[in-house]
């Protein structure tokens, strides 16, 4: 996942955001709003917000919503040994089915922190 | 999804059933066969039975049937607003986690809309 | 389920919901409230809903969703008939996994209709 | 889960069966009829398919069809070092949210031992 | 589920363990171990991780592991504010499908405090 | 799957794997660890462990998963009446939702026997 891959995930993720967004009615729509808020400061800070929907979708198995959560907790600061914490609980609880899910997390994660040493 | 994209989804279905009926022992069999009937007409219309596989489709997160039963709902003549209103129940039942399906499932409905507005 | 369980049933959820409204923050009563509208008349009528969500918990085997939805089904005056190929086409997709909910759901249509037979 | 509790669990399996034949549509039944047919002898000798069964109810997690198929190995003859090792594969590939449901898999399956032992 | 139905829950789950320990090999041993490691201090604190395995525990709908994280997050000290933004996360990611679970959830949670008043 | 596409998708995943190995703290190494000891020689031949991970993985609907236990079950022997036995029980387990996997898994399958008559 190189930078123009990230950018590419982003492209096409907003692309897609658009088309339902046409057609989405009300609840959709009002789905959406609650997702986007969720995750924003609270209780819990967006970090560790951030590192609960990663561990929820790496244990449901859901590749897109795993570099989602990735790309965020790169962005919150999360520390690799923090993610890598947060990812072996989700591994243990969900088995060795979550393996191939695990190895593109870090593929992507790994992406990231090039970059971020680039940068 | 062009139409030359869902021809192509089309086609390597096809190809791939011939290769599980090449294989495929008594019980596998029957169970396409029973498959294939469970859509047909009866107490309920098709329609209903094809929102139901494609809701069914949605929450479990398999993007091949969704894309299936989401060709199978534009030939029985579903409207947009019916399409959404079952994938917004999906959507609420299976949560945040359907979205990327959900995503795909509209865009290929949007093609499939495009081409029936060019016919 | 005797009449007396489904009392029983309906009062252990609103209980429930008593104690999560206690301590839901805005975002879990807003889900709620998604929750309550999606199932209401739109392009679809409330019984072609209400089966898409019994086929969904059907799918995801969730026994509390599912006689929830076998009840409003029956509220809804869903027939037999069209309750039963549902809840074939909800076994098909799912599987023999999906036998014992099958089952208790089977159960609690019965007993719905012993009662209405006796009103 | 002692002689009777097995008694128990055969007879309320049976008595729900009843209800969904009274039920069921032709597609159900054949559903069904399938589920039978498909634990036979075959390439496969029935030990190694009720094996099957039972690690795939254990990853998805349905405690009825746990116990059906830890009966039906029991029966088979598979001693306890082969369940114990097949077991240990659903833990592995389905993590420890299966933890639950292998706690009352090897309850039941101590329980059938103790029998064993008696008769 | 007061503090007798907790003890209760303990006693049954200890109980459950020593029958498993009983029959497990060596790889279910060391998954076990595994497990156990998981959760304590490290990069995280325990109080992050235990929030996510019941994030993770509710996603995937296992009324058991749910009640161990919820007691485990009150000897943590976890928050009410905290934990009820964890399964509102959890609510929004797994859908309306976790809803009973959550209904649990908050009612061993709502227990736990007040014992936790009462002491 | 031609020779090329299985050689790639090992080369894939022994990459991944290294990514993984990178980043992984003892918790995820040990998980690695156990996962590689399980499916050896013990009460149970490696061969019926492999059919037991194919069905857990196609009742899961992985399909790296499913890929890499029907190349493994190449390597066993298994036979294809038998790998298909166990197919069809994943399939009746799981339901309609995993046939695109038992596509998947039959088209990888049939590669390897054209392979295996070449050799």
């Amino acid at each position: 996942m190189s930078k123009g891959s990230i950018e590419e995930f982003k492209a096409e993720r907003e692309e897609l955001n658009q088309i339902v967004m046409q057609y989405a009615d009300l609840g959709i729509k009002r789905f959406f709003s609650l997702d986007s808020q969720a995750y924003r400061e609270g209780a819990l800070p967006p970090k560790t917000k951030e590192l609960l929907g990663l561990v929820a979708s790496l244990v449901l198995r859901c590749d897109d919503c795993i570099k989602y959560h990735i790309i965020r907790c790169d962005e919150e600061g999360v520390a690799s040994a923090e993610l890598v914490e947060a990812l072996g609980i989700g591994l243990l609880v969900g088995g060795s089915i979550t393996i191939p899910h695990l190895r593109r997390a870090l593929q992507a994660w790994d992406e990231l922190q090039r970059e971020d040493g680039d940068a």
